[in-house]
């Protein structure tokens, strides 16, 4: 027996990045070795001390339920951070402790958006967004980004499309690396607010940055900037699960609610973990860590270049590569496809990201270390050759 | 600065546990002593077995994303548990494991439900349900249950409201701790089949049975009975959110496409900590929690039977006893809030599972030890004695 699945199944395609990841594993079974330049989450097991606090608080039986807007401690914590890091002010009430960015997501789209309700979002892009305003019934628009205006939308976008209960975008941004300054950020949400419209902005690759300082857009101050953030990227915690929201407080209460009903709250070990996270022990390994991600990046970028495809921009976060692989083959989701294929190397097509400009780009992550890059883009370079 | 909320929230009452839970805390904090009788989750620490899984999978280091299905071992083990407890046949790709039973209720609801089509939801039962149900835009219809035909639901009450996408229930049951008997789950999802809707049985206090051996929907083998499962209530693993869903195999490929989108993966280390759970010694001292919690049941049943409370059926599963509260006081919501207050029990109003009959009844949780349980007792003894 078969029978019909929901129509919204219908607009959610599968991540090509997990056809690839799986025809890849599929690879490695039969023998081959792969390079790995498609995965989005750090190569780092979470930092020991991280790990440590979570066996501590196995050890003291920390197995409950905590309250569905998080431990109150780690709220504090999350607080004390933007403070001693930012010098930015945020009140531990305004923050809600979720199950990763995606419960934090649920959570800020399920109490803004009505359906019908139009929401931006950056194409390319984090392609969950589209489909979380999907489920609640909201109109997803794609707001087209290139390399022309460093990937940022701009003001004059959004007065075309007047009218939108929220823009969706992230800084540092993928697939693209890219950042967008604090006066931007300023322009949007003044533009947004005209209309009641909020800005939610995602930054969960915060801190990991290079050559430039990690800032938050809750330094504007503005009452309808929500801020969605990670322990999954940057403090390298991506399987515990534990996000969190800086959010308006009138909007804290409504959120509490909707995540009573959607997961209770999130992990508690996961939690306890992470108030670790922000010990300066933890902080010297992930800075540690992010000079690793940048010389990959650098290594990487010198190298894709070399290799004729095309670079507008270099990234300054993220783990992230989007380059324009036009000047070399007609179709990206076909060369990812054959690159993988014939030379053994792993990298993800434009089209996960949205549909302007897709088939031209592909993203290379550099969640690997330098001798794999090194091997990756030695099989590149003689992929390409053999093509020739 | 404040503004409009999402219509949804209008829908979604903050659970009134969650209130007297907090009240009792502030009661708490000045001073007073109170006996929880209101919290649904089980007193126990996870077993020994499962945190030394938990402490180990750390020092592996297994801090990263899942498959989105679940660990391929987890899901082989929840298989081999149906066929060694139950002695049913499911295949592991039949499960996908989720970020606790809600994960698990988000993706059937997701890949199942359109806008508009209708979800029979029990009256009294868990109140997420109907709550997850509008989330995606369906019509939750409330059908209720009481104590003349043991909480189920009949047969003759689906075909009045036909055309049924789905129904939801819990064996054993949240507030009444009722078992529905396999014959009238045949019975229900057969009728169900007609309009192609299908049977979702929430099975997550299954093995919390007393007097009866547990046992699973899936025995009936109907291609339209999905079961929902977790590891927090008889496998006492509340705050480490895993659960799982048993699904047939067509929907588990769009359910996996959705958790991409909605939650990515379930928590690692508690998957790895979950795979401990089936261990003869866990399952060893999770046998003995269960006789632990029959105890509290019989001493409860008897002594709220003799406080004057209306007691129909004892409750064969869960820790929880459903009463009804009206030859004692005309308001349950009210008596639950003086009972707080002046005698310093804590115990949940019936308007938090529904509307039926809700003002007469009053839920009892016994996830407290037998001493606290005969405290409250005399305490509640104490109080309606005062009120005559």
């Amino acid at each position: 027996m078969s029978g019909r699945i929901a129509d919204r199944l219908g607009g959610i395609a599968p991540f090509h990045v997990m056809q690839i990841l799986a025809h890849a594993r599929a690879l490695e079974q039969g023998g081959r070795d792969i390079v790995h330049m498609e995965i989005g989450e750090p190569d780092f097991v979470s930092p020991a001390p991280v790990l440590a606090a979570g066996r501590q608080a196995l050890l003291d039986g920390h197995t409950h339920y905590t309250p569905a807007a998080g431990l109150p401690a780690l709220r504090e914590a999350i607080a004390a951070y933007y403070q001693n890091r930012f010098g930015v002010e945020v009140s531990p009430r305004q923050i809600l402790v979720t199950p990763g960015a995606s419960g934090a997501l649920q959570l800020v789209l399920g109490v803004l958006v009505n359906p019908g309700e139009r929401v931006g979002v950056t194409d390319p892009g984090y392609p969950c967004n589209r489909h979380m305003v999907t489920m609640y019934g909201g109109a997803p628009v794609a707001i087209p980004v290139d390399a022309a205006d460093d990937y940022a939308v701009s003001v004059s976008q959004l007065a075309a499309g007047d009218g939108l209960r929220a823009l969706m975008l992230a800084s540092p941004a993928n697939p693209t690396g890219n950042l967008v300054p604090l006066a931007r950020l300023r322009e949007l949400a003044g533009q947004l607010a005209v209309n009641d419209g909020y800005l939610i902005c995602d930054e969960i690759y915060q801190g990991l940055q290079y050559g430039v300082a990690a800032d938050t857009a809750l330094r504007l101050g503005r009452p309808n900037i929500i801020v969605i953030n990670s322990f999954s990227k940057y403090f390298g915690m991506t399987g515990w699960r534990v996000g969190w929201v800086v959010a308006p407080e009138w909007l804290v209460e409504p959120m509490e609610r909707l995540a009573q009903n959607l997961f209770l709250a999130a992990p508690t070990v996961g939690q306890y973990a992470a108030l670790a996270a922000f010990s300066d022990a933890s902080i010297e390994i992930l800075e540690q860590r992010r000079q690793a991600f940048e010389t990959r990046r650098d290594l990487l970028y010198e190298a894709v270049s070399g290799l004729g495809f095309g670079l507008t921009c270099k990234p300054q976060g993220a783990f992230y590569l989007y380059a324009d692989v036009s000047p070399l083959a007609a179709d990206s989701r076909h060369f990812c496809a054959q690159l993988l294929e014939q030379a053994g190397v792993a990298i993800t097509p434009g089209v996960d990201f949205g549909s302007h400009l897709a088939s031209q780009h592909v993203r290379f992550a550099f969640t690997t270390g330098l001798q794999r890059l090194s091997t990756g883009i030695e099989r590149i370079r003689a992929f390409l050759a053999a093509g020739a």
